[in-house]
């Protein structure tokens, strides 16, 4: 499983706070802690600062990451302009966070994927917004991942995010988002697949349970790479679990050497 | 899903001590938190005892037990004896754990399920042993369920437990018995489904995690009762999550009851 470390976000207060003070300290802090936990790399986002700010914060937020951490960073902003400018200061191959099938999004985020060799998560919606049903989805999601593939992105750069909906609202939309998984990589065998795992329990309590069902779920569907926190290590050890039982581990070696790293417990 | 309490069971040891001591209070006390904790029926066992000490031992416990509850009990023994002493003093319709195919087994068990119109675990197994492979299983599956339908036992009265391996032992037999489960299902439209939740991580590290995804996958393939300690109250609430997240809990009613009831926090 690829984790992307979602914790350097100002939609959380502390981080919010921080960016805008430029708190060195608590940024690599908490770049550090996830590292440790077993990030694959960390997404940065201070989308919550006003549009003209962002550009420069995120540029600061690059370089104060990757100063504490040789991994590559994920650049999570809907604004081209901060993306540019952060990725202009990014050491390694960068993650871009993200495109759709938007056309202006589209139009703008493929020529920074294309400058910067980037990976890209993909977000299954268009200028009509997120599909409405599974054979709507299916079509949104089969004509941009062409559309990437026929620009020139390669399919292993590209992590596909099904845009799970809430249970509370849209009940039978999970197993949909299951199935558009497992149709679009028996299509496109290689495509990554992406997923937060919170939004699915968006509106109904005590939510952990849910999360968890769904990453059961969805490592059983094609899911390989999570945007989550990596320091919830009943998630984690749970990821691993699934890998193991849905034949992604063989002889549970990954498992067994999580535990040996003291990742498995709490 | 159906909840069988599996606490009251001579393997543990303060259990085998209340048996043998006849400690009615005991058992009483593992009863009662039990039903409190959302247990559909308690499951009975006092295998370890004895096998002349068994029948007397397990009446006792039945009497004990039904003295406190409502609940019919599920009669757990390999050995007919003791589930014919047990069964003369159950009230209400009870659930016998378990036939398979083996031969004298089968034959034995059959004629106290229609005696006291039981519902009953049947083991995918016969007098080879356990399947070796999905198609094996597949096989010895279908034809207990065929036989035992012939015999004159309703499809509602059979819990079909497919005996999932360790991952640690058996890699991939994990998926096979999801898919059995599967097969089954389409087969035997009604048929339901049983499942312990600890085999599958038997010689793993940290178990919890391998039970916890089993759980979720196995609820998606179609398990509908579960032998489990209803006091985890962490498993409890992940079997209602995806129950939820499966379409089998519209608008997730069931969950948001079980929340209301202080059930799904530890």
């Amino acid at each position: 499983m690829f984790i992307v470390g979602e914790r350097i976000n100002t939609t959380r207060k502390s981080m919010d706070q921080a960016v805008k003070e430029r708190n060195t300290e608590m940024i690599q802090e908490e770049a550090i802690r996830q590292v440790q936990a077993g990030a694959n790399t960390l997404d940065v986002n201070c989308g919550s600062l006003k549009a003209e700010e962002e550009p420069e914060a995120l540029t600061w937020l690059v370089k104060t990451v990757q100063s504490v951490t040789a991994l590559p960073l994920c650049l999570d902003s809907p604004n081209p302009e901060a993306l540019a400018a952060g990725l202009a200061v990014h050491q390694g191959k960068p993650m871009i966070n993200s495109i759709s099938g938007e056309r202006s999004r589209y139009t703008q985020v493929l020529t920074l994927i294309k400058e910067y060799h980037a990976s890209v998560v993909a977000l299954c919606m268009d200028d009509r917004g997120i599909p409405q049903g599974k054979s709507q989805a299916l079509e949104v999601g089969i004509r941009l991942v062409e559309e990437l593939l026929t620009d020139g992105i390669s399919l292993d750069d590209i992590y596909f995010d099904p845009l799970v909906r809430s249970l509370a609202t849209s009940p039978g939309s999970v197993l949909e988002t299951l199935e558009l998984m497992q149709d679009l990589k028996a299509r496109f065998p290689g495509l990554h697949f992406i997923s937060g795992l919170s939004n699915v329990s968006f509106g109904l309590p005590e939510r952990r349970h849910l999360n968890r069902a769904f990453v059961v779920l969805s490592v059983a569907s094609g899911l390989d790479a999570v945007i989550m926190d990596p320091l919830d290590k009943d998630m984690v050890a749970l990821i691993y679990a699934a890998e193991a039982l849905t034949g992604r581990d063989r002889f549970c070696l990954k498992y067994i050497e999580a535990y040996r790293q003291g990742r498995l417990k709490a």
